[in-house]
């Protein structure tokens, strides 16, 4: 299989945006991703879109050829791909396959969510539609409060560590402060996440990342073409791993180590050819504060049971060793589900060009994407090296 | 990219079972596929799953995962494609895509969907997202009405071919008696068809496909790898386009000639190097009467405005020149909407294998299915032969 790169990359903020409609997210951000790579509309030869629950939420499905013609791209293929929280992950996964064996010279990839638009306990209903609708939440049991489990579980097994969790928040907020696509610009304090608005204990409304609108593209190529493409600094994709596991929680080997990570990372690891350590930042998929914690432990970024320590520590800090969320995450940039994925490569690919602005970090050469759908069912790791 | 054959298929009887859930119809389907290729689960590296509409119909999303749990297939990568009505044939060509690249060797690919168990127009509303809903199905046009504008085009273009349209359904009736998984085994006439209750003129209630629950699974290998473990005539999948069109009908450029179809038709028949004479039989998409006459044409079987005086001739029947849904079709075997792309595979993998049964064909070497989404906004043309 041949090596791929990113060569454009499109978002909008994200936000409650209820008079923004699907194919208006769509126009922004795809347009912003094809005018990035410079390429022209006849050079896409295939889109794939994804796209979390606007069946649901917004009456449309068949978001591929929605999108296709909102962007004028022809009679391309154009499909949607859907697993959960991690749509936009899958998508791209799809995406870089499709290029990678070679059926496509350069394919656009995009993800668009539209939630705010709907009463609470409607996007609650399509957000518990990623469960196990029989056996959880048809009996009650939505994420926060799956969640909440998962936190108490580790705090049983490695320590009540709440005021570590709770750095997770803060440090995403912070990082969201100097990014202009961010839904959340305001500083919080581990004394507001302990002490706010309880949602299933123990974790608060700051344990929680947001409801959003938004949409993100990427245009992705095959390297020789990128090379001769395109005028910014190229980014490889290095390494890409996909694994599931159970829908159900009561199926899982282990409540605090998510098996489909570790065995996604180990593919995207052996793929690149590097070990954890050789990772500089990295967008991870804090849905809740513990599953940060849970994630950069089950990356290899930190011993089990030590995340939580090295987070209080400031090592996943914007200026620590390892930035995690330097967007902002899910928590504070916004979580338009379908688009996250991409979103996350966005960032991603903006730090690797040296394109952050006030938020570019110092030592960007390795940059990992981690996006779960779920209890973790599915889980996509990707790793980006800038050329 | 290496080739690639069908190796295990399996389906449920479509039809009216709202008390079977879509894990009982996954494990059905995909468990026969599974037994009928002879191979172990752990043989299995990734399950691609198609659904159009379970999380409106049924508050589930996250079929991937569901479906992997439902199988025992353990931590392998699951995906959900939705591509409307075109979803089943889309998560074949991704999974295909898959293990051509060389990427996996033996993948699962299954579509299900639960639709009888809703009101009549909560199953229109979830239908209606495979349109433009700002544009169309919020403005009251569904599909039923798009397709009665699209024959009233065609009788403008071609001449009233009222009658000889009412033949694709009589003939697809006659073919579905033979069909034990067929939902309607009802024999019909061209007088029944006329004057059946009016749905959109000119369609009645007999030009229009079913509402269906059902399932259908498809183990693919690559063709190296299906040599040395399938017990059973290897179906090799010798040709696979896919092509796009807009979302809306208002901005195609015909109504009467679907390009979507004419470009995925001319990738397969270029992919596995043959005319369209040298199909032997076909299972192409009649979500309504009209639309398989158009097919029929679009795919080079019959000239444009050719199509209907072929099938009142006899030619598109079981035992015609060119038997067109020798299952039943859309029409009689039934519809349910995520299967449906891959319930037509099971059918010409059945009759390539000889295993036809009472509706076994005589001359059966080279199949063809044919499977839209929209207003044929998206469409897949896949050419197999028995090996």
């Amino acid at each position: 299989m041949r090596s791929v790169s990113v060569i454009g990359i499109g978002e909008t903020r994200m936000g409650r945006f209820p008079e923004r409609s699907l194919r208006d997210l769509i126009l922004e951000a795809g347009g912003k991703a094809i005018d990035d790579a410079g390429i022209g509309r006849e050079d896409i030869k295939a889109l794939f879109m994804s796209n979390f629950n606007a069946q649901f939420l917004c009456g449309q499905g068949h978001i591929g050829p929605l999108a296709s013609e909102v962007l004028s791209l022809g009679t391309i293929p154009a499909i949607r791909v859907e697993g959960a929280c991690a749509s936009g992950s899958l998508a791209f996964r799809q995406a870089l396959i499709a290029v990678a064996s070679g059926l496509y010279d350069v394919v656009l990839v995009g993800g668009v969510e539209k939630m705010t638009h709907q009463a609470t306990e409607t996007v609650t209903a399509g957000i518990a539609s990623a469960s196990d609708v029989e056996l959880e939440a048809g009996l009650g049991a939505t994420f926060p409060s799956i969640f909440a489990m998962i936190a108490n579980r580790y705090f049983h097994e490695h320590g009540n560590v709440r005021d570590e969790m709770a750095m997770c928040a803060v440090q995403n907020h912070e990082n969201a402060l100097l990014n202009p696509d961010a839904q959340l610009q305001k500083r919080i304090t581990v004394d507001q996440v302990r002490n706010g608005a309880p949602i299933a204990s123990p974790l608060t409304i700051f344990d929680c990342s947001l409801v959003s609108d938004g949409a993100a593209f990427v245009v992705l190529a095959a390297t020789d073409v990128a090379k001769a493409v395109s005028q910014k600094r190229i980014v490889e994709v290095v390494g890409c791993g996909q694994a599931g596991d159970t829908l159900t929680i009561a199926s899982k080997r282990s409540l605090t180590t998510f098996d489909a990570t570790v065995n996604a990372a180990r593919q995207a690891y052996a793929m690149a050819g590097i070990k954890p350590s050789a990772v500089n930042f990295a967008e991870v998929h804090d849905c809740f504060t513990i599953t940060q914690i849970i994630n950069i432990e089950d990356l290899g970024f930190f011993e089990k049971g030590r995340g939580a320590l090295a987070v209080a520590q400031g090592k996943t800090a914007a200026d620590g060793v390892l930035p995690i969320n330097v967007s902002g995450g899910l928590k504070a940039k916004g979580h338009p589900i379908g688009a996250t994925g991409l979103s996350q490569i966005y960032e991603v690919v903006t730090q690797l060009r040296g394109e952050g602005g006030a938020r570019q970090l110092g030592n960007a050469e390795i940059g990992l994407t981690h996006n779960i759908g779920g209890t973790a069912a599915t889980c996509v790791v990707s790793i980006f090296r800038g050329r």
